[in-house]
């Protein structure tokens, strides 16, 4: 926001975006409503909304190209959001470069974040039911509370619902998204796989973050940035670098903190057998007498591996360097858009690093 | 193919047909192949391929509408195959009307055809899973060779590629198919929670019917409609209408037929606790003290169980009943394109009656 203001103008801009982020829940809810089923409404309201990144990544991206994205929302928010939102159904944004004339930027901004939102929410579905998870974000979750055929289910709706309106944005928008979801579900079915028995292979690791991780925050990142009219492969650089790091810090504060700061429990990754990178440095730091020890420990799973790991981790500062590298990515990440001048962009990924959850 | 020609020309037709399923076939594996997932690979070959009602509603409806179709496939069937293939990447299909010049008409058929199988696909998986279904067409399902885990991420996989191609097509066939995703979901969600009691009402049966099976029955062959520039109310129309018999057909079936035709076991709505038409006709039928007998043996679901409605079926005619009423969606459907002399579509939905598996 400073490239575009002061002070003030940066604190009213975010003031502006927790509302833009409510009118993207908001046009969530929605969606799903139209679909006039309680047993849908009852299950989706039980949803826990989360940090939304990716959306906070695509109003970044879609404020610093035009001001009267931010002129749209100060105008008659309200007023404007619904009036948009009856006109929604015949709307369609067919340039790849702007939005057509019946559509506001807010509009279709949010819209966009809507549909990657459900996109995210529909894949912990899916993921949860894989992994067994009882809570996400500090509450049940939907296959604890509703069992794992619901949990499916709703997954797939939220997925149809995403694409069905996904078709409203230019074909390059839908092709990247769709992509993403893609890679997303390959990187999961790896994931599954390589979960059987310790994995060592740090190519391997980045492959399955790629897909896991980076690839919808590099697909938001690109797909504001079409919409935009900028560069989009910079801006996919700058997602996929970003999607990177943030999963390296989640795998460090699995490690480093408690349930009540994660809404989950800790040391998940170990009780779930998921080769993360603190693990994978830490085994090829270790000579082959005590690689046998850890896989000992990794395969048993208990109390007295994680103490084993905790201080293993420790003595051979693996936290450390995974944050290290959790700062490259960074770094390329801000490398990639160093000539965009977007402050905002910039500073969601500096404070990446320091994230506590 | 009736309109079209003679008895020759029908059996060329009926020739080519099948080869053109077998091109079907063989882009959904190219689609698949190009992720480059051995995983994938490996879990998506175990897979069996079904009888394409879909692709063959969508395949007549295309043919009715354009000479060039046929000419089109049998001009060089596997070199313009090839070649349309290659090109597949930047053709896209955006007149609502026809195709697009650098798209061949079958080549555009053949990757909507793919589509609808790849989500059909996609939706039997996440069936499995939640059915509990060890048997698909005769073979283990994937659910049961690779666990729930690689099926529900298969069919996210298999869901997400679908969508990834379907972006080349016009936004109302995008639109169309996305929405019938979400409507199969939706039913499946319905379907799960209604099996847990006997659910006697027809009102919310046919509302579950079209919302899992009718629905992408009616979107491919409206989509198709849309492409051959046809009213496409009125296949949608048909479609609904075949894929409610198709359901009913399904539902007499499980009854009258035995594991080696249906390639499942039979009897196994009532092992699931499903109130299908023949169960809620009957109940509807019996005195109120033979209903609480009929409650009792629907939730006991053994072998004395099934013996009882056997034998219930049999006194109160119930199975030719079913019979009548799925006869009655056929006729609706042939009204519905009784100006379209479509003898293929026709005869797709007079056979369904006579269908034993």
């Amino acid at each position: 926001m400073a490239v575009r203001g002061g002070q003030n103008m940066g604190q009213d801009m975010k003031q502006d975006s927790a509302e833009i982020l409510e009118c993207v829940r908001r046009r969530c809810d929605e969606w799903i409503a139209s679909l006039k089923s309680p047993n849908i409404d009852k299950i989706y309201s039980s949803i826990k909304s989360g940090k939304m990144l990716r959306s906070k990544l695509i109003l970044a991206i879609l404020e610093s190209s035009s001001v009267d994205f931010a002129k749209d929302f100060r105008g008659d928010s309200k007023a404007n959001s619904k009036k948009a939102n009856s006109k929604k159904a015949n709307s369609k944004v067919d340039s790849a470069q702007g939005l057509s004339k019946d559509s506001s930027i807010l509009d279709c901004a949010i819209s966009l974040c809507a549909i990657i939102e459900l996109i995210q929410c529909a894949s912990l579905l899916h993921d949860d039911v894989i992994d067994e998870a009882h809570t996400r974000r500090g509450v049940p979750s939907v296959n604890a509370s509703f069992g794992d055929k619901n949990a499916i289910m709703l997954g797939d709706v939220l997925y149809s619902r995403a694409y069905f309106y996904l078709a409203d944005f230019p074909q390059a928008i839908a092709k990247s998204v769709s992509n993403a979801v893609c890679a997303l579900s390959r990187g999961e079915i790896d994931d599954v796989l390589y979960s059987r028995d310790f994995q060592p292979s740090l190519e391997v690791y980045y492959k399955i973050l790629e897909d896991k991780t980076a690839s919808l925050i590099a697909s938001s990142a690109e797909s504001s940035a079409i919409l935009a009219g900028l560069d989009s492969a910079k801006y996919y650089e700058y997602g996929k670098n970003l999607g990177l790091a943030f999963q390296i810090v989640d795998d460090v504060l699995d490690i480093t903190q408690d349930e009540a700061t994660l809404g989950k429990p800790n040391m998940n990754d170990l009780r779930e057998g998921k080769s993360t990178l603190p693990y994978i440095l830490l085994y090829c730091e270790l000579d082959s007498h005590k690689k046998e020890e850890f896989l000992a420990h990794f395969y048993a799973r208990d109390s007295v591996a994680i103490e084993w790991f905790r201080n293993a981790f420790c003595e051979q500062n693996t936290i450390q360097k995974c944050q290290n590298i959790a700062k490259d990515f960074i770094t390329k990440a801000l490398n990639a858009i160093q000539d965009e001048r977007n402050a905002t962009l910039e500073q969601i990924a500096t404070s990446m690093i320091e994230r506590s959850f």
